[in-house]
């Protein structure tokens, strides 16, 4: 937690006063993540995990789909040999050939009618299954998932400035227990550092799992969990248009607005007991 | 607002119960923006305001630094001569040499000593000037934004899903009316389309304004007020550590926490004044 929050000076106005104090803020740093020695991108993230968010995010963008096809994630170490905080390289045990069709895969995201919400889920719907399976949730128990999570959201109660991103194992439609909940100035980030906790301990496909955001639900938000297979997506906020067509074409169950003994679902309610 | 918003069937779950209705959700679709004809970059946004959307992305992107270096910006024709709703084209009248070269150092962004909230900071100080100013408000008159804010959000209060960005002209330190609030599923859209709005009617520098958003203030956010000369940034939640970090060094003061009548400064608080 210590990287995750930095304490800065600040002047707190009041009606008619002014005070000095010190304030615990989230950091946000970049990471740069190299794939074979090479910068792919460059992500604002606040440090820890960042394994995990490479990993995560390899995945969400259909570059590696399981734990064998990365061989390692190396620390970088700079020009006077001490290794660079914010920065990583993933080396893949995925073949040249195979890697490149699935680049060149990713950037196809406009077809000759536009790009439109249609042709974004058209592009993807190409390289991810539709969820099916038979996982079941009692309404009782998402209606627990929120207390869970704040339960273990320990820099947020710091700085009230975090997203967070929970995972939860479902044996049965009566239980969900806590896989793994991750933190970060960027919900994505968030997302990409629970999934790819999953990832690196060989969870993956997530059959049996739901995601839960502390925020809003988009598009991307649901691709991630599409990559990993999770079937259920739950959100404390709203979730936009091309959130619910894309939980609804690819079978994921949307739940937005959890929160206050109450919950609205958008898709693939099936999975859902009362 | 007819565009930005979409009803979709959902099932609200409540203990013991479960009913049909329909909710008002937030508009996402993917713009394509091009640069003279070639694809630039695409992002996810709430429709509506597409121009300023541009307008404001190539500006805080330092490829355009004023309202007369956009020739024009036009709508996409699809291959049956229809408008394409989700693709704009940006002629500039920029000398194509000084165009590559600000491409060129928008692109450099680490250093020989790595990458880190210091050269990300660095980077931006390459292009941007320190802002100085004698613009001075009220305590009294940053209390007052968040309802003037709020008065003037009409899809949020429908959808409860949006965030907002709001720019407000402050003609003396006891007065600030709105110029622009624009509305949109990403905070850093919602800024672009303000400051957007704000270039295509050559009001920039915004050396008399301040910008407020609706959630937290992240590196980028800062960016952006900075490349329109924006001197104060207020925020209804927390901001980042680099937030702050670029606030300090661009010379704006940064406001955080503004809401239940208190804020927050964490840079140049000689421009409140009590």
């Amino acid at each position: 937690m210590s990287q995750a929050v930095k304490g800065y000076p600040a002047i707190k106005w009041r009606a008619g006063s002014s005070s000095h104090e010190s304030d615990n803020m989230v950091v946000e740093e970049p990471l740069e993540i190299r794939l074979g020695g090479r910068r792919f991108t460059i992500t604002m993230r606040t440090p820890g995990h960042d394994e995990e968010l490479a990993a995560g995010f390899l995945l969400a963008e259909g570059f590696v789909t399981a734990r064998n096809e990365i061989d390692e994630i190396r620390r970088v170490r700079g020009s006077k040999g001490e290794y660079e905080p914010n920065a990583l390289d993933v080396i893949l045990k995925v073949e040249s050939r195979a890697l490149s069709e699935r680049l060149k895969r990713n950037f196809v995201v406009s077809s000759s009618c536009g790009v439109c919400g249609k042709t974004s889920i058209e592009a993807l719907e190409r390289r991810l299954d539709r969820l099916k399976g038979d996982l079941r949730i009692a309404a009782t128990t998402v209606l627990g998932l929120p207390s869970q999570m704040r339960g273990a959201q320990e820099v947020f109660s710091a700085t009230g400035g975090l997203h967070a991103a929970a995972l939860f194992g479902v044996p049965r439609s009566d239980a969900a227990s806590l896989i793994v909940l991750r933190e970060d100035i960027g919900r994505h980030n968030a997302v990409d550092k629970s999934v790819g906790h999953a990832l690196m301990h060989n969870l993956i496909p997530l059959h049996r799992s739901v995601l839960m955001v502390s925020g809003r639900v988009s598009f991307e938000i649901v691709q991630k969990a599409a990559a990993a297979a999770i079937p259920i997506l739950c959100a404390v906020s709203a979730p936009s248009s091309l959130a619910i067509d894309l939980a609804e074409e690819l079978g994921i169950t949307l739940v937005g607005f959890l929160r206050d003994q109450g919950f609205n679902t958008y898709s693939h309610q099936q999975r859902i007991l009362m």
